[in-house]
């Protein structure tokens, strides 16, 4: 049976005693980190959230205490009394290495197996493990240092919000389903079986109601739900720092998402951000980095070869022309000899996962010039290409075409990224931060066959766009505008609709009848009846904020307790089957295995 | 088509003028509250989230923004800007009654059919009429200020807990299910068909677990799901303030609760209250008061008259006696004049839904005396009886017998509070806060014939009833305390068990197996045999706590977007039924109705 701390209370944490405190009789409490004993001595590293302490024993301890430290094991939780001394071989790596305490009274508070693995700083254990024992995880200073580096972040987030002027209000988890965009969650009623709540994919509606109910400013630090199929960077549940502010232009919210990042990069980090933030339009951004959260910290910039190539009768970047689309390319700046022939072919294979049919390519090595395709070129379209990407000496020229800009967007934006970090051409010495705005209002589905919201059907077309809305769609810019950090989205928002007919057109255009619309945003559609402000705000993913900002790798480092990709909790091996009887009081079934493939197959 | 914003800015809020102001340019922004056509002059009065502001037109106004402001309707959103001057007729009743907008510009930026009710402080709309409609009810001052006030006490609690050291650490909501309480609500997942997460009825397993990897302090304004039919002031979500400490006993939490409670009242009312709270074990709670959370701010307490009639051969009283209960009273002091022999006889059918059979009296009013039972008593039984209660020419004395004591405090505990109530007995000058500790580690429970947690499966037994677990398991009090407001729970918490041995002891006292409890809580069983510190923590109800402190009638009033008791949501419609697609890609299918009642029957 363990110990109880009766009689005794901590005073101290163990990581702040030092020097100053040496004479006073404290307390601590924390895990033994390691035990060494050595015949006449023994010393224990005490382990709480702030560090660690040495306790010492030695000849004039009680027998008893001495005999109990002798069987201390790592992880054991121990609360120790003493007098804080100083030490005989200070450690000058610890910051309370000048001290340790003579203990006088020890007590076991709780034992330990061995855990599965040891708990020290930067451990290469494999991540499964890891979340499988994740409160030993959470054990690792440097772990639970992203997880109190997150706790500061969202208090400046709510301090900051609060000091101008919003209300934090908590909208329902509990919610309509209301399917465009991801996949919802869905729960059961047992009230009214058959019938489900959705869990919310964002707050989206529920604040835009509260703009038109007059609260004027609100935030949430916001829980969201999607059933989507999980990348490295998602989460079925997710945080968003959520805002929205009525009587405001895009400039307005903009400001105020500037005023927080300033603070919070200050307040947390101590680096100073200057604001504003540039601006780029997202044809900008497509047309110069292939990207609509591009990294401004190195060049490579994208060059329109198109025009240079309009007459071309090569095949490869005729077909992309004529088809629609257009022919790009990057020069790779003075880096010819340090790309290899059998890199480029790599890249080409690599390449391909985002569209693109291939890369065509020219070397100019001091040694010789080899290309890809100029020998199909006429003299001056080659030469016409070479002058469009600066081509000298030294040099390699990367080019995607395709019959879809999208393609060679993409393909040549994820180059470019890779390129900078293969070559290490990326400035770190500071965070790079911008705004996207202008974007489009729709993108094409191919799989729907139909204009689908590139944000959400709520957002406000460009007022100059309104009479393209039903003529031209595609080339219908929206209020909207996305802030980027390092080339990554931080976070997003627009300023919405607030008039019934316009967002009557907007349904139509998103090819929803009156009525798929009224049984879908019924509710939205007759508040909006009702007088609602002009009304605009933002959403800042606070996972992936606090992960950039603590510069981690994974979400999954900045979530307490994260999900995996195939969406369960390794911990409590969650989700998992629950009783026939509950199922049954929700008037639901689990269909066979069989069924359910049918079903799917349909 | 509405008119737009473009070269507006707003630069106050209505209710922020004031007579300083006057000769300044200003632009606002509301809905109309009303609009006063006087032929020549038109007001406007303009509403937004701080007041009313009065709009004036005149002879000197242009004559488009003339005819603008006579087309105005109740609820219209616009922007105004004009010259602040004073009025000629002030309102005193107004805080900007001193001043007026002359106004130059205005645009109508949306209109507003006429509402389904008038947008007025105190309005006796029914309730249903007003949540189907929250967005226009939200627009009610008196409606916004509970929601302002919640957030300025949820940001008291944040700031109060940050400086002390806790770590706000958000947990999952997407969890294992762990029956055990209240019904689960539960999410199908698409990913493992056929499998489900739970919704948290709260995060203490996390928290738990959290203490475990050594945080220390954690804090989590955290929302909460049960499955429950709903009563009055229950919603199927709610939100919890919730904190756990390690290494602490009960005293160091009730003292970081009772610090907050002082901080909230100071701040958001301006009341100082008086720390530490007094405190009271929950036997003496219910032998006075019949309540584990007992109102003070009135007397009538309870009197056990079990030994005064031990050997009466009445048979209700005798039959409850013999049957392990026992016979309790209250004196309704000198008001045997108000309580009339027909009230009485109410109140006797009331006090049967609290499980009493009925209610003996005796009425000593200066005209004569009459009793329900002093007749079928010995004269010596009636006369102890009497005295027991202090009884006085004046008083009414009312009695309860049962053989479950159970019922015997729960009806007089709810009678008293009945009577204070009708007698207006209560001071409601200042609140009254105390602190309920020692409850019953277990209650039995008669339906599944064993028994179950009070609290739950992780409260620490006091360590002096730690012998009796098996051997009296009634008789084992739980170091568990309840913080009490007017006779509310506000709040409940515990030290927890630390220790694998003591928790394995508990799941067997309530009847589970270890293969059960494996199955059930094997992440945390298996977390505490890697050192578990000694921890407690508690949890505010946060709607409640925000209901009364903001003295409104329904936790309704304090949550932005309410269910009803049938958990629905009126205005959305939530819950709703779904895509068969949807369904089938989750692996369920919902059961036909009769099917349904086939199995619930079973």
């Amino acid at each position: 049976m363990a110990e109880f701390m009766t009689g005794m209370k901590r005073t101290n944490y163990c990581g702040e005693l030092r020097a100053s405190d040496i004479g006073k009789t404290v307390t601590v409490c924390g895990w033994v980190q390691r035990q060494r004993d050595l015949g006449q001595l023994i010393f224990i590293d005490l382990r709480d959230r702030t560090g660690i302490l040495q306790l010492a024993f030695n000849d004039a301890t009680d027998r008893a205490i001495f005999d109990k430290a002798f069987s201390m094991r790592s992880e054991y939780v121990v609360a120790a009394t003493g007098v804080v001394r100083e030490r005989s071989s200070k450690n000058p790596e610890l910051p309370t290495g000048d001290i340790e305490l003579e203990v006088t009274d020890l007590r076991v508070l709780a034992k330990s197996e061995t855990p599965p693995f040891e708990i020290v700083e930067k451990s290469n254990v494999k991540e499964d493990l890891r979340l499988k024992y994740r409160y030993l995880d959470l054990r690792r200073p440097d772990v639970q240092d992203k997880i109190i580096g997150r706790h500061k972040i969202v208090k400046v987030a709510r301090d900051y919000f609060d000091d101008n002027g919003f209300f934090e209000i908590e909208t329902p988890i509990l919610i309509k389903s209301t399917p465009e965009g991801a996949r919802d969650y869905l729960v059961p009623s047992r009230m009214f079986p058959g019938s489900f709540f959705a869990l919310p994919q964002s707050p989206q509606l529920y604040k835009q109601l509260l703009m038109l109910s007059g609260f004027d400013r609100y935030m949430q630090v916001a829980r969201c739900f999607r059933d989507e199929d999980l990348r490295a960077d998602r989460q079925p549940e997710f945080t968003q720092i959520d805002f929205e502010m009525s009587f405001v232009s895009a400039d307005d919210v903009m400001e105020i998402a500037e005023g927080f990042m300033k603070l919070v990069y200050k307040k947390v980090l101590g680096i100073d951000l200057e604001t504003p933030f540039r601006r780029m339009t997202w044809d900008e951004a497509m047309t110069r980095f292939g990207s609509d959260k591009p990294d401004l910290r190195f060049g490579l910039e994208l060059a329109d070869l198109t025009a240079d190539l309009k007459s071309t009768e090569f095949r490869v970047f005729k077909g992309a022309i004529d088809g629609g689309g257009g022919v790009r390319g990057i020069n790779l700046k003075g880096l010819a000899e340090k790309l290899s022939r059998k890199e480029i072919d790599k890249l080409t294979e690599w390449i391909k996962s985002y569209g693109a049919k291939g890369l065509a390519w020219t070397r100019l090595t001091a040694g010789g010039e080899t290309s890809s395709y100029e020998k199909f070129l006429a003299p001056e379209e080659a030469a016409a290409v070479r002058k469009t990407l600066g081509a000298e000496t030294g040099d390699v020229l990367l080019i995607v075409a395709s019959d879809e800009n999208k393609v060679v967007f993409d393909s040549l934006g994820a180059l470019r990224c890779e390129l900078a970090r293969r070559f290490d051409l990326i400035d770190k010495s500071k965070p790079c931060l911008l705004w996207v705005t202008d974007f489009p209002l729709f993108e094409y589905s191919k799989e729907e066959n139909r204009f689908v919201a590139m944000h959400h059907p709520f957002t406000c077309p460009r007022l100059e766009d309104l009479d393209k809305l039903e003529s031209d769609p595609g080339s219908v810019k929206a209020i909207a505008y996305d802030m980027v950090l390092n080339g990554n989205e931080l976070g997003g928002g627009s300023i919405r609709i607030n008039d019934p007919e316009l967002q009557q057109r907007m349904f139509k255009a998103l090819g929803l009848t009156p009525e798929e619309a009224q049984k879908r945003f019924g509710f939205l559609i007759d508040a909006f009846r009702y007088g609602a402000p002009p009304h605009g705000g933002m959403a800042f993913g606070l996972d992936r904020l606090v992960m950039l900002m603590l510069d981690c790798d994974s979400i999954r480092d900045v979530i307490a307790f994260p999900k995996v990709a195939s969406s369960s909790e390794l911990m409590s091996g969650a989700p998992t089957d629950v009783d026939e009887v509950q199922l049954a009081e929700l008037g639901i079934a689990i269909l066979p295995k069989d069924d359910n493939r049918t079903k799917e197959k349909q």
